[in-house]
């Protein structure tokens, strides 16, 4: 056999010990408030006959589809997110309980051109409330988001928020008309952040075609003080759909600080969220420590898309979380670890008669709930031993000569701060406790 | 847009939350226990070129494997099992601390002809140590799917354990030489349970070749007592290479057994396990109670495998659980679990008034660690809002109408027992723990 070089896909990358254990316990953290809250797990398939997937994301979606014939020339492809899977299980269960709060955190794939940070497989983390209009589902969504947060220990981050409608309104008073101009009012609009108030204007004066009257009118909305809903809810006239919608926001905005949440809500009516499929309100989070790192949180409500298999309508609103964004913001934050390993303690070996005591040894301390490893070549030596401890970011070492073995002791050394002692078991699972 | 049918893929399926909840659970214990013991986290991706893949699995295993050519034309392959892949990731890796202990929960896909029970898309769960000869390692892979099993409460089990030096020994008494001739020896007797002793040994006359004199030896070797290694070492004489082999069996069961661990070690010389690559101990457990679920976890010794990218030759020893038979093990002797969800509590809301009394009520009893939803439809009757409860395996509801809110009291009623009573918040905690 010809050697194979060993090398991952562009695009692609392989996730080591030293990065899947935050990883892991970020995602354990949002998945124990998903619980919480009442969301269950649901997993579908990697791939999908690709008719279920093809026409959901755009002919741009379409495009970045990994797509191909199986072995019995099934048109088959790997799923793109977690949204179009949901809405056709709920179409394929007639019988679901409704509201049915599901959460699915799994990768999804995208040929898209890599670039810094940016990968063909990706982990989604979505949870979505089908079967629920009105208020209260868009509360509990955002008391959801922000609690995730908060558990995540990320500092201040505000949750900006806005309604859909407000765009319908905008375009009424633009005169657009034409549904492809209305998306390409909000895409352009969507991109405020990343280009700026001049580029936007300039782009849809050039490419969305919005008149010199028109822009004013933009710039106007643009001026609107974030925050203050008296101040968008006159600009538009009473018969203006955004009326409307500044008015659902309102009483959501409202019920969410009544409940107690909803204290990092900012409304804003410049939020647009460039996917197409929104209906109601939006939102998106950031941190205000890090606010270059953008959305880490977002969502909103998307009452039209469930039905796209031909079930009955449903209502539903949800929540998807920047998993890579938010290990990010939270390694910058804290600093990431160093440690290859979950493992606190390695019992040293010493040579293969040694095996026996450490392994027993090994098996007290992970009865005291430390992972503990013991080392698995009896017969290297002590010191390379030791080294293999330091390398991997195990913090403590123990040790059972015939010393300790006959005094029924164990030496443990603090391998960070470079202290050891001689304990009794009880007494050196306590000494390593209060270093932990 | 033409109605598009929503249907999964044949052979692949969706896991709805009620059966989702009890996987998660049980491979939650799997994962504490890998990384009790050290095993850390390792992610690779989906897919890899499929010249990493091809040729490992054998001309049977190419032809299974989801192959296509990406929008870029490279050839790709979705991933088949973990063990090539971690191969991949060894060989990139030069500078891993050693021994490299790790686990890997994920999907692999295979397209095998479905069949009941048997899926294109299924979960392997291994865990692997990289760079540790000898019995040391050995013992501790052993221990390990001990606990594992231990922990999973599924009564009592099997480890039968066996060596591949053993059929070294059997084939050179049988005075085969060609390679493809052992193969197919040890992939006959690995079909021992399932096709019985005469079956294998008519295959072994028609089909492998083996003369009557041959057949004489081999069943033998099949009459040799199970778990009596002395016996087995009677079997070869010193010069086969089954003595050696026996000899090294010997030598990691007594280990175990002094370590403490080793129970459940039953020496069996005719377990063969069908892949190719295993070079030393071999393993497979089963369940007392439910043998007919056959080999529910196993794995070996496979010094070889390491070293197909043209890493240098790494010793490794490994364990893989069959989760769906596992799983399936569990619920049958558990009987199912029926609840959709994990919630543990379901505020009613009496009308959009009551939503944010419920939101607040719904907060304190996740402070007090149980899963609640309030419930989503405030204008929904309460006999509605009841049902759905129930519909969800929703064991409490909890309610607080006019009167519970005037005297800061709360009703829980116990949905199962259909016993209810008005309690402070306290009360009601420790009512409510109390029947969990």
């Amino acid at each position: 056999m010809a050697r194979i070089q060993a090398r991952v896909l562009r695009g692609f990358r392989d996730y080591m010990p030293e990065e899947m254990l935050p990883r892991q316990k970020m995602l354990q953290i949002v998945e124990q408030v998903f619980l919480s809250f009442g969301y269950a797990p649901l997993q579908t398939p990697a791939m999908e006959y690709s008719e279920v997937l093809l026409g959901k994301y755009g002919a741009e979606g379409d495009k970045l589809l990994y797509r191909f014939l199986d072995n019995g020339e099934r048109d088959i492809a790997l799923r793109y997110d977690l949204t179009v899977p949901l809405a056709r299980v709920v179409a394929q269960n007639a019988n679901l309980p409704l509201p049915f709060k599901r959460y699915q955190i799994a990768p999804v794939w995208r040929a898209e051109k890599p670039a810094r940070g940016r990968f063909r497989e990706f982990m989604q983390c979505d949870a979505d409330i089908i079967g629920a209009s009105g208020s209260a589902a868009e509360v509990e969504i955002l008391s959801l988001g922000e609690r995730i947060l908060q558990r995540l220990d990320v500092g201040a981050f505000a949750i900006r928020v806005n309604h859909r409608g407000v765009f319908d309104g905008l375009a009424s008073l633009l005169e657009i008309e034409a549904p492809d101009q209305k998306i390409a009012l909000v895409r352009t609009l969507d991109k405020l952040d990343k280009i700026g108030r001049e580029k936007v204007l300039e782009v849809l004066a050039n490419e969305v075609g919005i008149t010199a009257g028109g822009l004013e009118i933009v710039s106007a909305f643009l001026d609107l003080p974030t925050g203050d809903l008296d101040a968008a809810a006159a600009f538009f006239s009473e018969q203006n759909a955004g009326a409307a919608a500044v008015s659902d926001l309102a009483r959501t905005v409202a019920l969410a600080r009544e409940t107690g949440c909803g204290e990092s809500l900012l409304p804003d009516l410049s939020l647009a969220r460039g996917l197409n499929y929104y209906t109601g309100l939006i939102y998106e989070a950031s941190l205000n420590a890090l606010p270059e790192y953008g959305s880490v949180m977002g969502g909103g409500r998307y009452d039209g898309l469930m039905d796209i298999f031909g079930a009955p309508p449903h209502p539903a609103v949800g929540i998807s979380l920047g998993v890579d964004r938010l290990y990010a913001a939270l390694s910058e934050m804290k600093g990431s670890e160093s440690a290859s390993t979950a493992t606190k303690v390695l019992v040293v070996v010493f040579g293969d008669e040694g095996f026996v005591s450490a392994s027993r040894l090994a098996q007290e301390l992970r009865g005291a709930d430390f992972a503990t490893e013991v080392y698995l070549q009896p017969k290297t030596k002590i010191g390379k031993q030791f080294r293999y401890a330091d390398r991997k970011g195990i913090p403590f070492v123990a040790i059972q000569g015939s010393d300790e073995l006959e005094t029924s002791t164990v030496r443990i050394k603090d391998l960070q701060k470079g202290e050891e002692g001689v304990f009794s078991f009880s007494d050196a699972v306590a000494w390593i406790q209060a270093r932990l």
